[in-house]
């Protein structure tokens, strides 16, 4: 295993992180927070560390799947926990425990708070806080690889360990590219979305937060009502701005070049298209039915942002879905799962994986009654292998069998109700954020215990990440794998100094 | 498609009903109840019926997958409407959708009732419920064929549409002599659970129907109060035989013969026996740690009863486990899906499915660490193939969306918390019986509305079925293929007889 490229890796995260801490630095400037000095020291010293990780070149800069998992499980791990620093040093959330709860659950997109008022954080702190789900929503690692000519050809593997969805990295066959164009898009819907969202009447402050929040999936509001504050126009702005970020980001690439045609056939954009189509008719029905709201309009509004929200699992919340009706709520149970497409910033199990279970459920029939016929069953045109249906099947059974020991182990800690805790694991394994009951859209996460907090951070990180990165530091092999790589690392720097003496 | 051998087996299913009825009627004389003339009546008719319908063998008996599903669907719906008629006209049960609800959970062996006081029952009708929880456990169509020799050797589709577990029909080779043991064995144990029940204490009628209820992992009771008027030794030796159950027959057909050895190898039951050994460990805990019960004796008994009652999907309660703590509740609600052995009368999803899915994911882990390395990965000693897992995979995520989908449509009707209709539904597809909350083990199913309850019938005959035969009923190409082959055999006989004149 090749050690040094993972650490050396590490230290180019520290030196980005340096420069992402200077923006809310820079915040703290314009609004005159003194506390804001805390983002300046905290960069410095990360790009001291740094430097000092990323001084010598490894010379052998090779990357296999093993790096590649480890690399991007460390990156995003070293991220929450000095991310969370600057919370404890300004005050705005004193107990560490908190602040990497915070952090990790910005970074991962999730946007459960463990803050009861929003409203009381420092500028630079809320700044700090949204920026995490922009970074965190198209990835570090991304980020970086789009920013420099790293390694050679073995950078897929890091790229792949860090995206979401069952068919990445084949935007353009070029890494460096692809992950340029993949933030160069990022980068102007989020610019479009403030822009809108200043003319339709939002505070700059505000609209650029809560583009973060839509562009990464996130779901951290900066003020103590979440949107209800914001005109239905700006509401309804964001939920189609959501909706944007959770389609495959490889429509945008294509509707750009010749072949446009060839976007529109995406069968995962039309399934989640559809998906949000349906749920929005029988949630504003429900809604109506039950007298929720009595305004259709109204209603209608309110479907479409929180069938959007969900299904994105970005979790901003207009209105407090926990006292709507079961069915409405039951659907949105099931769009937590479900999640937006691969490829997209957003999180779940993702609409792709779904559609190719369902797929192979439709050759499984098929094969069924006619027992000799060849079968083919398509996917965005080709025929879908059964080496991606066997991947999908497996993802599958880790994802539940990740939830189910979650579910169980946060039981240990916690006495709730079924409600609360199977809700708070959905909402963060998924990358949501609200949950029901105890943990519902007007609620948060501050009663639970370190324990139970600690648990639900795995899952951020577990569900962010598409579970093999993080599962791959509880395989007791790579970790005896690491010593002895370091032993002999240590071996061979000794008898190189004795060669040198 | 051979729909005449289709028709031509709905007979002989009639036949075998009316035997069945023939059982109540004797218990009837003997309790003096006059109603119990009705299950006489039903029987001639049934038998009539029958007769009628099985007057000419067709003269080709080829059955292939579809015709085998589709018979044993029909068989379990059929049955499940006429097994309803006497409850009705006994008054009973005097609401005919309420007599379905309650018989089809009979014949899945899901247990669940819409009776609010068991007790007001004749003794014929409580008789009857539990019998159907007899016949359904093993399978009517293994039943039929253990008697019959019926038609060559193409009885492996049928049987297999019936028997649970992704690994059926390998027992002995010949069908019919595998049927004939099966039962056998059943036949065996429950008769040495009946005697043992009735020496603890227990009156004949119900030793012999709790027996029934324990044999076919069903979970009706014939006391008000449940399991809770018995001993503890009595109830104990439930416990005991409902675990017994819920192992693979074929455990108990090796452990006979010279492969003793063999028996104790099955991963299935290794896993089944630690599953069940941790859970109770940990509900234990729970409930003394939570004061639940002041008395470990106590403690590990109501632990063990109820997670032998669950994991089985048998569902008898001893006590309301709905008031225990939520790691113990979300234990119980975890192996609600799991279920029992593949191969066993128990229902739920199967541990062998469970450790299939969780041996692929070992054997993706190792593929992701040593990418050049051959893996196998072992189950039952023989290296795990491809195509069991593919198709694992496949049952699992159709497994998943039938859920769901029932999950929602329930919450089309109603309106409750959202742990009542998720354990409904969990519940009855399962073939458990009781769930949480509204329908937990101290309630019943009486106050759902008559679309839920159909929901819930189809959930428990597709659980118990493992969905095919019954969701083959939904794929149009059936029914008109179906359609075509009538009007093709109506043209024949016109001819036919055309030709006579």
């Amino acid at each position: 295993m090749n050690l040094k490229v993972i650490f050396y890796i590490q230290g180019i995260i520290l030196k980005f992180e340096a420069a992402f801490l200077m923006l809310p630095c820079i915040v703290a400037f314009i609004y005159r927070e003194r506390q804001g000095l805390v983002y300046l020291v905290l960069a410095l010293l990360c790009l001291a560390a740094g430097t000092l990780m990323t001084r010598r070149k490894p010379g052998n800069m090779t990357i296999y799947a093993t790096e590649g998992l480890l690399s991007v499980a460390f990156a995003w791990i070293l991220l929450s926990l000095t991310g969370a620093v600057p919370f404890v040093l300004t005050g705005d959330i004193p107990r560490y425990i908190d602040a990497v709860f915070e952090t990790a659950s910005g970074f991962t997109t999730t946007g459960a708070s463990i803050l009861t008022d929003v409203g009381a954080l420092t500028k630079s702190g809320l700044f700090w806080r949204s920026f995490t789900h922009w970074i965190g929503g198209m990835g570090v690692i991304v980020f970086v690889l789009a920013i420099m000519p790293m390694m050679g050809g073995y950078n897929m593997h890091l790229m792949r360990a860090e995206s979401p969805g069952p068919t990445v990295g084949k935007l353009v066959p070029k890494m460096r590219d692809s992950a340029k164009l993949l933030y160069i898009i990022y980068l102007a819907l989020t610019l479009a979305e403030t822009i809108i969202l200043f003319i339709t009447g939002l505070p700059l402050f505000d609209a650029l937060t809560i583009s973060f929040g839509s562009a990464g999936t996130g779901g951290f509001a900066v003020r103590s009502s979440g949107m209800a504050d914001y005109s239905i126009l700006s509401q309804a702005v964001i939920a189609v701005f959501i909706v944007m970020f959770g389609i495959n980001f490889n429509f945008y690439y294509l509707i750009r070049g010749k072949d446009r045609k060839q976007a529109f056939k995406m069968t995962e954009v039309k399934g989640y298209l559809i998906l949000i189509a349906v749920s929005v008719a029988a949630i504003t029905a429900d809604l109506l039915f039950y007298h929720t709201y009595l305004n259709p309009g109204r209603a209608l509004h309110e479907a479409f942002f929180q069938v959007g929200s969900i299904i994105t699992t970005t979790g901003f919340a207009t209105a407090d879905f926990n006292v709507w009706p079961s069915l409405s709520k039951s659907i949105l149970l099931i769009l937590m799962f479900i999640g937006a497409c691969a490829g997209s910033t957003g999180g779940g199990f993702k609409v792709s994986r779904v559609l190719i279970l369902a797929k192979s459920f439709k050759q499984e029939v098929i094969r069924l009654l006619h027992p000799r016929s060849v079968i083919t069953v398509k996917m965005d045109g080709k025929a879908l292998d059964k080496e991606t249906v066997r991947q999908v099947a497996v993802y599958a059974a880790v994802y539940i069998g990740v939830f189910v020991a979650s579910f169980l182990l946060i039981n240990v800690f916690e006495e709730h109700d079924m409600e609360t805790t199977f809700s708070a694991v959905t909402a963060c394994y998924n990358n949501i954020g609200p949950g029901f009951s105890l943990v519902g859209p007007m609620a948060n996460y501050s009663f639970l215990s370190v324990p139970a907090k600690l648990i639900l951070i795995f899952d951020m990180l577990a569900g962010r990440l598409e579970l093999y990165p993080i599962l791959i530091l509880f395989v007791p092999e790579v970790w005896t794998k690491a010593k002895k790589q370091a032993a002999e690392d240590a071996a061979r720097r000794k008898r190189y100094r004795g060669g040198a003496v």
